[in-house]
């Protein structure tokens, strides 16, 4: 079962592994554990609460919290997206929160609304689907970290290395391994 | 060398990593870290105290600490099995601690006595080994988290995503690497 | 932007995950901190800042700090090369810090010597090169910790597993993946 006090431990845990806080207006931070409760409830992953989720994992794998555009957000702009995760100056308010611009790519953003709208359209209704299908192939590669040898699986490499905090520039693809 | 100072660590680390507590009473606690760190001494690695180990880590990687099913029991019961690790509610004594029943499969049990056994076998006695010996073959597989990309290598994907929390059922299997 | 803000804190969080504590002298603290900012700004990475670096980060990883030196330094001396990373005797001052001696290989500082010296060569200056330039061939292979599964694509597996703590021992190499 998810409970929000699991939601809440996950995100701080996290948050302390980066250096990170969470926002300190409690019910701001409340209603964004519930959206990323709920999100995980209907999908079964933690989409992100201020974003529009296709509800299948491949496509919103780099907007499943924490996101990848976190990192360089909260480094950029001292905080993410959401506000969910801010910089220890905006926490203890030396510095206000402004509204972070989307740095999804607008061809993520707009793959996750054809999903969406094909889904719709899949549902048997009598009515022919109007969204065209289109193939939406993701090319999984391995990477590692160059310096401290952390390997994942993703389209492309993490922001920053989960490991030794390495940017993403200190990722390359192993070719054959 | 292994110092009980060191085992301590470890584990509280591990917890807070988790979001989890070491248990409360510090006589019970000494004597898992005990058990902990003489099972390091013997095998190599520390085994779980309240396990029988086969003394190969093959075998015993289940149930090194923190064991794989530590996760799922804590979220179930409140605790592990050894109740090593706790969860805040049994931590503060809202919670009343209960024994944790067994969720290592018998399978993986029996092959550990068995183990065991034919060990003890091999030991010059002069007598015939009593035990058949079979093959006790273990299928090593690259899994990948599909919601970070962490890839690791074990016979089962962990119940938890050491980086991003994700569970199990996030993971598959890389094909084609 | 590298700050030094974002430094102290990737090395403080560091220290925390692997029960270390940072040098409790302010101003030797903030040396270092300052040396591995202007590492990388320089190389793109925080080489140690103690040690001779070759610009080049398949030389440099096993001194890129965190170094691969710190946990076995840590253990036996208590600090690490560097002494930014101390155990906890030593931060509290029970046990004085002595000068470690250096872990890393002869033949991998010999190595840095030579790159430094063949790119200084390199450079155009009229004169030929004095420095004969050797293959520095270095061979990356998968490893994976026994104990938790854990994945990484280096020359030697890591001295401490990052995910579950267990020694290099634990580490064998992926063959056929």
């Amino acid at each position: 079962m998810i409970t929000l006090e699991k939601v809440r431990q996950r995100a701080e845990s996290d948050a302390k592994t980066y250096g990170y806080h969470l926002n300190p207006d409690p019910k701001f931070l409340m209603d964004l554990l519930e959206g990323l409760k709920m999100n995980e409830e209907r999908y079964g992953y933690p989409s992100c609460p201020c974003r529009l989720a296709s509800g299948k994992i491949e496509f919103d794998r780099d907007i499943t919290c924490p996101c990848d555009y976190r990192d360089p957000d909260v480094e950029e702009h001292g905080a993410c997206y959401c506000a969910l995760y801010v910089r220890k100056d905006l926490f203890e308010g030396k510095t206000a929160i402004q509204p972070v611009p989307e740095r999804r790519p607008q061809e993520k953003q707009a793959r996750a609304y054809r999903i969406v709208a094909e889904t719709a359209a899949e549902k048997p209704s009598g009515t022919t689907a109007v969204v065209p299908k289109e193939p939406l192939e993701i090319k999984l590669r391995l990477w590692y970290c160059k310096q401290c040898g952390y390997v994942c699986y993703r389209e492309e490499p993490p922001y920053v290395c989960p490991i030794c905090k390495a940017k993403r520039e200190m990722f390359a693809e192993i070719k054959h391994a």
